[in-house]
Order: C-alpha cells, then structure tokens, then sequence
C-alpha cells in the first residue's frame, strides 16, 4: 500500500503515523520527492482500508497494490478451479473441455412446463437445469415465484432428467429446502447482502454469484471473497450486464469482464445472454461473443411458450431456437480449443 | 397502460391479444394511425409487467401511464406521513415544523465513544441517534461492527441521553435484538432484497430506507412499495448518492430527487450527506443544499476522534463542527418555513 | 406520437393544442381512458421534439413511435448500405462478403513509422490504414499530432502500400487538406459538434463516425442523420466502448450494438477494440467478440514499438500480433458466411 | 508522478526506463518492497501521460501526485479570479459580493420575445442576458436556432437594456459575429472539442464553458486548461447536469462540483438549473441548492410564453415566477456573506 502524504505535512504527524503502522506490524519505507512524500507499506494490507488513511488530513492519496481479495486470486492459486457437478465440469480442465450450459426457464410455472422445457434443453446439449422458484421481482405485486414448491418441481425435474439444478436462493431461510440443489445461486441484487454470502458460504455447495447491477470488478471479486472467506471453494462468477446510461437494451453486456476475471482469478466464468439483452432476438447474437470471448460458460433462459411465461418471456429462446444454437455455439468453442456437445 | 403494436400485426393477433386481456377484466381502447396501432388499458394494471407484453413479437413498445406503486403514492394519499419517534417528528406537519437531525457515529465502537458522541450530538440539537452494530464492509476483512454487543450499546446511550435510536438491520435473523431500537435502517446494498424487506415490513416499526447506489427513483419506491404493501405505514426515505462515472465524491448526490420524491409520495424524504461525498470537509455544504431543496432531514456522521474511527473517518465530523452545522442549517430552514433546533 | 395528458386536464387545453396541431398538418386520434387521455398524432412527427409538449403542465408524457431518424432508417432504405473504398468494401454485400480490418498506428509519428506499420498491416491483410494527424488530447501540454505534416506522410503510405487511408478531422478549417484521404473519421468527443457534422456531410466522401462516450444509440442515430441530411451516403458507425461506473478497462466496449444497429439501420457498423479496452493484450479477445455478433468490420491499432509511441502505446498490438490475430478472426468470420482475409 | 513495477521486473528493464527518464530531466526515487517497486518521478510531469508508462508489460500502476492542471489550478493562481463584464461582477471578490444571475430564453426567437424577456430579467435583478442565437439539437429536423440574425437581436437587447449578453459558440468560423458578444459560451457538447478551445482562448474575451454530459471534473479542468493555455484567463466554469442511470430529470445536477471546483481553482463556478433537472417547476428548488452550495452564480431560463417557445419551453421559468425566486434566492445568498439583488 502506497500513502501520498500532502507536500507540507508536519514531520510529527508523519512520525504518528509511521510509528502507529509499525505497531501493526507494517514496515514503511519513506520516499520524500518535491512534490509529495510517500509511504510504502509492506505486510498484509488486506485488513486496511484506504479510507481509513484519508481521516487524516495530510493524507493526499492512497493506493493499494496488491489485492484486497486473497482467496479468489489467481496470484494465490494459480490453477483454474475446476467444479464438478453431475455430469457437468465447470471450468477449463483441459484442452477440448467442454464449456458449461445452464439452460431452463426464467421461472418453474408447473410441473409439464418444467419438465417439458428440461428435456429439452437437455436434448439439445444442455448440462445444467435453471428455473427460479423464489423471484426477486421489482413490483410487490408481480409473480413472486412458487416457491418451496417450485424446489420440489425442479427436484423431480432432476430426477426425470438427471441435470444437476441451479436455483436462486434470496433468504438464508430458505437453505434448508436447497438440500437437493446443486448449485446456489445468488442474485445480482444481493451481490452484496453480506449476511447471506456468509451463511451461503457454509453451506458447502458450489455457488453460481451474479455480477450486481452496478458493481465494480473489484467488488464482484470481494463478494466472492466473502463466500470463500465462509468456506466455499467452488464459486461460479456470472455476467449479466450493467446499468448504463443507455436502456436500448434491458442491461449493458460487459464482454471484457471475461478475459479480465480469468486473469484475475482461477474460478470459472460464465455469462448470462438472457438477462444482458432482455430480447429474445438478440440472445443467440451475444452467446456467441460469449463463447468467443472464452467464457467458461453460459446460461439461457428457454421456455416452451414464452408469450405466456410469468417471467421473462420477452427474452426467452423457444427449445428449438436453443438447440440451433448449440449446434453453432459448438464451432466457435471450436475454434479456442473447447467443445460445447458431447461427441 | 398503453401498448404500441408494430405496423403490419396481423388482425388475430390484436384480437388474440385483446380477449386475454379483456378476460382479465381490463378494458381495451383500439387506436389506429399510420405508423402503429395503439391499445389503451383501463383497469388496474399494476400487477402487469410492461417486459411481458414483449414477449409477443408484434408488440413495439409498452408504456404506463399510472404509477406502479399505489401505497406509496401522493396519489393515494394526499397528506405528508408524519412519523413520531420520541421527541422526534419526521416529515412536515405544519409550517415552522422541525426537520429531524440523525446524528451519531459510522460504527459504534465502545460504550465510551457512543456516549461521548450522543450526548454532543444531542447538545447540539440531533433528535435521534445513529450508529452501525452490523456494518456491511466491501471487504470480508474489515471491521464488520460489533454485533449484539454495539445494539446494546446503543441501547445504553438511548437510556442516557432519551434519544431515540435507527441502526442498520441486515438480515432478519437479527431481528429479536431491535426490540428497542425505534427506526431499522436498510442499507443502499439491500434497497432489493426484498425478503428482507417483507419481513422489515411486518415488523410494526418505522423504516428508514436508504436508496441503491443505481436504482432508479422508481425501483426506490417499488422497494417502499414492498414495505408498504407487507405493512410498514412510517417509511423514511433517504438519499445517499448515487453511482456515476465519476469518482471525485465517494458517490454523487442527486439532491433533486429530493423535490421529485415529495411530489409523488406522501413519505418522508432526508439527505445523506456523508455518505454522498465521503469528506468530511463538504459535508457541512452539501447538507446546506439538503435544508435549501426542503429535505424532511438529514443524517450525518458525527465521531470524537475521526482519525481513530474503526470506519468511515473521512467523512465523519468532529462535534463543534457539527455543532457549528446545526446554528447554520437552522438559519437556512428558517427560510423555508422551518426549523432545526428548538426554539 | 403519443401524447399523455393528466387526468383532469380542461376541455378547453385540450381543443387548443387539438386545433395547434391540426394546424400543422397532423391527424389527431383522441383516446379517453379512466387514467388519463391519450392523443395519438398521424402525420411527420420528425419536426416535434418531445420536450415542447411538456411545457404545456397538462402533458403527463410523450411518446415517439416512429423513429426520428429518416435517412438513416432501415424503415427507409431497407437494403445494406455498401461503401467501396480501394479494394476495400465496407457493409455485408452477398455471402462470404470480407470484413473491412483498418489497421495502423494511433498517430503518424514519422514517415519511416507509418511506412513500416503501412507494410505489415498491409501484409496481414488490413485493406485500410488508419493513423491520426490531429489528436484530440485530454491535456493540451500531450502530443497534439503532426498535423498537415502527417496528413502528407499518410499519402505517402498510401501512395507506398496502395492502402486507402482514414484519419481523424477535427475542425472544419483542415479540409482542404483532406483531399487525398479517402474516408474522414469523427472522433467520439466531436458526434455531437453538429457545425462539423454538417459542413463534413457535404464533402462528398465516406464518414467513419465514432459513438460518443455518453451518447445513446438514438442520439448516434441523430448524429448520423446531421450527416446524411447534409448530403452523406456512405456513414460507416464505429463502436469504440461507453463510459460507465467501472474502470477497469479504459471504456466499457457495448457488444450488443452491432446487432441492434444493424436492424435499425442499413449502414455498416464496425468495432474499434483498441480504445474500447485500452490495453493490448485484451485486444484480440475483443475483436473476436466483434466478429462473432457479426460486426462489419474493426479498426485496431498497430504500432512497430508500442512503449515509444506517442500516443496509445498501452493498446497497440504488434505487427506479429496483429498477423496471427487476423488468422484467427478468419476462422471466426467463416462461421458466420464471411471472411477477412483475400482467397 | 509514482510509477509501481510488477514483483519480479528484471533490473535491466528498470534501469532502461530510469535511463529514459532521467534523460528528460526527472529525478527518480526507487523504493523496492515486498511486493512491488515504486518509481517515484521528480520534475515537471505535466507533458507525461499515465497511459505511455503502461506499454511496458512490466508497469502495474501509474498515480499522479500533482494535478495535470496548472493555469486553472488554485495552487498556482491562490486568489480568486474575478470578471468584470458591465455591470456584473462574477466570482467571489470580497464579502456582500454580489452573484452573477444570467437568464434569458433559451434561443432568441424574435425582437419582441427578446427584449421583453431581457426588461423582464433585468428588472428582476439579472445582470447578464442569455440567448441561444446557434442552437446545438439533437435532431438536424429541429429548430438550429437564428444563426446570425439572432445574434444582432442579442445585440439589439444589449443596447436597448444595457445587459452584456453570453451566447453559444458553435464554430470558429461564427467568430467575426460575436465581436459585440461579451461573453463566449461553449456548449456541454464540445467540452471537448479541443480546436474549438484553442481558437475561442484567443479570442479575449470571457469564456462560459459548459462541463460535458459525462466528462470528470478532471476532464473538466483540463479542457479550462485548453482555454488558458491558449490565452484565456477569464473562464467561468458551469455545471448543467450530467448522465447518470436515471432520467426522471432531464440530467443529474452534481452539486458537490461547485465546492470540489471551488477549493481546485480559483476560477468562478456557475450552476444552470435549468438544464440541469429539464423541468420548470424544480428549477427554482435547485437554484436555491446552487445558493446554498456556494456557487458563484447561476444561469437560469426565462420566456414570456413557456408553451410557444421553439426550444426548452419545458424547462423556462415565466418572468414573474423568476422574479419571485430572485427575491427569495436573495435570502439564501446573504447566508454566506453575498447578495444577488442590488441594495
């Protein structure tokens, strides 16, 4: 951590300072130029906040240097995080890896129409089943999900079909009806409901993390820090676009986040077409950046009728729009190495 | 609420699309022109959403023309919501109406601190004590408050001063321990867990609900319109800044909002200072603009010793200045017909 | 258009704006619903902006349906727009139609400079050179461009490699010196400096117009209308990343607008990776996405020493880098019916 | 200027880019720690750029200790700059300084509109009239404005009240026009049209500059840098709003500017609330905001007939509601030492 001290500061103030971080257990180097003097500090800094500097009003600047995320670092363990799930690896093993599908509808509605949509998907190469049993929606006043029993529908959709399911969950009183789940996922909107990422985190199940609407990378990688602080290992990082200026489309798809993410951390990253656009018509057009860009995965909302789905229906690809897709999205895994259908 | 069909719709579209919504008891103006048909809903159309009209490929584009949220709505209800709490009174009730003063530290950090705080702030004329047990961190490794100890606490300073208390809930599990406290606070990062919120909601205190760093006024009052609609009647409404491009403040204030919030709601609306700007040195300016816009009140971050705060320091000011503060806004409320302090 | 009136507006308002209107030219549908009246205006409503309804305090809201852009509308000229620059074509003519690559520095720095990058884009396949002579700089105290000089030394790399050459005008008294060069290209800070736009859509050649950093697609519509109302027809659209909240690459390059301009207009839009993410080594997995949403084209920087350029040395690939990516962007292009390289 | 090294830098790179440095001139403190090595740069770095040391793979982090600005910056000009034009004095001069209130139409649509609306004004305690003679319009099918002829009717309002007048600039080549003009206008849309800057700094007379839609106060005073660089030492900076997520106002007024700038350079800050929130009746709200901030001046929209107006009627006030808010504007200023009537 880097501390730019104004160029008039006190040297007593200095001496406070210094002498305070050494009782910390930091050592400090000092650089004095004409302009400014500087403080280096060297010792675990993850603790410090750059604000906390700033309450002192000599302080001009701070700049952090490594990494406030330890755990979800690639610098920490430079392996890419491999999550096995069903049949279903998430994460690039090995060359010619298979690239992680999660498919479904945006909400479970009813027994056929899951089951209808789950067979579908997996027919089409689909390894992962989504639908939403608890909805966080806008309005108090629109469908809220089924709840507990959606779960139990998307538990006999696994049974039929033998996908591992993802499913968000939004209280942490939920959890026990998550038992069956396979993957949890949390919400964009409770990106940062620290409460629940700790207690998610004990749960011991892989985690499926949505980018919040308007959260930095370095927040994003926080998040996931406070899940693996918790005690996950398999954290699932997933774009789903941002709030921008503009609203042509329902989110901004954030495409450069891939390749930054897969720098910056070993676990795995998808991204969600379906909720970036919010227009059927331009889902394929956006997966195949996806897949270009090296995702690890993606996640698509299908759903056998969409003009009557309670959710979402505006940006949901019908089974057979899907399944072309897969077929196309598999050239251009292709052409990185990685494959999206089985032989 | 109207919705604009494409120019070619086949007939047994609009008349596929009309008999849906004529059986869910809305009636149906038809408007034809040369570029669009148009259907004019009448009825109660609250629980539709625009995006699922989309989901039809004939349909260009939805707009409402009433408002989503009703409860919340001057609309529904014309008076201001005046909300009692001790000695306090939060929105306006009548010319020369006091505006509430929240005061008091980012974090409580021992029973010395927040005694010492609260008994200046109250001197100085804050009606109603703040201070973090539960603090929602960026990071897993910073001070994340002290918990059940700092309610107590903050119990404790309530008991010495007569203060009134509002402190931060962050997951209902937490619930049992404000029994004492007067106003929950939801913070900006959970303005959309709307479990929480539900569950807030039914609580029978008053809500002090921070608006999200990028949620549009409208999703601010759909997230009181939840509160509302589970059985909050006193909910506070409270800007704090806002996300933006730029990054010279901690956030941006959007002190507009505050005149646009009180023409469509009949609740009250405070200003955040602190958290907008994160200096402490515009915080004083920044809460004159609160007072000149007519907020209902404002909160602001008062600590001892800022350079020793576990949290928030940099913005926090020390109590003469805040005293100073106090004798400036009141002769700024003065000129809109208000006060600050008792006379 | 639609325009919303408020519930209770007097009989009187609305025949005076009824009749204002009639006057003008347009049909008037009048709607009546319990919430609100609705006029729905039949005539060319490009000329009414619309912020003048609102003036009237009786206008709740006012809604385009057709777009206000003419000329730029896929509505209006429903065939691509194809643009023949050298051997260069730019626009989707027939199937296996070749992608437009512009390629070269950031800015002409020497003749020996441009030449040698001329040469190796030239032999990796680019069929344009770009190279700026007039840099719109953050500082005024930064590198300001060669100016006529470098406007000379980039005829000589066209007279050198045969390349078509596209560079940046940013004032309307360098024209003159703009003879020779083959496509003018507006900076994303001047789309919306309309004297320019206006004087530049009479000179009889192609515009590559960048989108502004803030600017809607709606508002680069508009700016792409300025120019062909003046007399354009050959609008290239580039893409160049949005600013948001986030940081992290030097803009946030918005994907999904190669899909969305392509079905709202019939002019080509290209991807400029370079600027969009500010740093080399995310360029190509950029240009890749650019392919695979089906851009018509990219423009990239290329430097020979990119840590001694002038300007943009951060994001500027090297030849051998820019060779082995546009191999690869060939294959990309060939799963969509293209191409980018010659047979 | 601190330039941070990645962890394991081969020495021979470092001494290569410490050569360089010292060759222009700086002195270079190295510190090394655990983590990374810290450059630090003494001399005058307002020429380097941070992207430049960024083309080296092996550079982290660049951070600039000093501002990029030096004309504009309070550090180097300690006193406030006060203008004189006419009458008005604008910037912060001595105690009881008067602000500076400029209003007037949006454009200048005829004689009559012109000088009623310019008595009106400065009856009601305006000093300086607006008027948009070349209007800058999203759409090239809207009203441009007068152009020249517009400009004379300023010209005749000038000499008819006595006000000096500030009007847009568009191009350089209107410049001839603007010899009566006592203040240039520059528009939000060409902040950062460099060209435009350079010519107008050497006008010699005042400069209005607008901050851009989405430009950083940084970017803000670097585009004054321009002005000053070329010649200008009379610039007053104007905030009107920037581009956020949100669009219930027409832009976000960013209040905190005005104490940011103010303590940044000593050159006068302005607010125009009027094309900050776009809607007439929250203009007086914010420009009692902009009062209490501290700005030292506002600029505000007047026109007899709000409805008939061809640009903004949405937004102007009528000239007996701005006389109102003058009287009460007026009580808000002489809180912090100023005035804005006359005795």
């Amino acid at each position: 951590m880097i501390v730019v001290l104004k160029p008039n500061t006190r040297p007593d103030a200095v001496e406070t300072l210094v002498s305070q971080l050494e009782e910390k257990g930091f050592k400090i180097h000092i650089s004095r130029g004409e302009e400014a003097m500087v403080l280096g500090l060297v010792g675990d800094t993850s603790r410090l906040t750059e604000e906390s500097f700033l309450a002192n009003d000599f302080v001009e600047r701070v700049m952090r240097v490594s990494s406030s995320y330890k755990l979800a670092s690639r610098a920490f363990h430079p392996d890419n995080t491999i999550i096995r799930c069903g049949n279903a690896v998430i994460g690039r093993e090995a060359n010619n890896a298979r690239l992680a599908v999660i498919a479904g509808p945006c909400s479970v509605e009813s027994r056929e129409q899951l089951i209808t949509v789950a067979n579908a998907v997996k027919a089409a190469g689909a390894q992962i089943l989504r639908g939403g049993a608890f909805k966080p929606r806008t309005s108090p006043y629109s469908f809220q999900g089924m709840g507990a029993e959606g779960i139990k529908l998307l538990l006999a959709a696994k049974e039929a079909t033998g996908l591992p399911i993802v499913t968000e969950l939004m209280s942490i009183n939920q959890i026990d009806l998550f038992d069956g789940v396979d993957i949890i996922q949390i919400g964009a909107r409770n990106m940062q409901n620290y409460d629940l990422l700790k207690e998610v985190g004990m749960a011991g199940k892989p985690v499926l993390l949505k980018r919040g609407l308007s959260s930095t990378v370095k927040e994003f990688l926080m998040s996931v820090e406070y899940l693996m602080a918790a005690g996950s290992r398999d954290v699932i990082l997933c774009e789903r676009g941002i709030r921008t200026f503009d609203s042509y489309t329902r989110n901004t798809l954030d495409i450069s986040v891939v390749p930054w993410l897969q720098k910056e951390t070993h676990l795995p990253v998808i991204i969600d077409p379906s909720h970036a656009c919010g227009m059927s018509w331009m889902v394929p057009t956006l997966a195949k950046a996806a897949v270009a860009v090296g995702a690890d995965g993606i996640m698509v909302e299908v759903h056998n009728n969409p003009p009557a789905a309670l959710c979402d229906g505006e940006q949901s690809l019908t089974p057979d729009v899907f399944a072309d897709l897969m077929r196309q999205l598999d050239r251009y895994a292709a052409l990185e190495g990685r494959k999206l259908l089985s032989a």
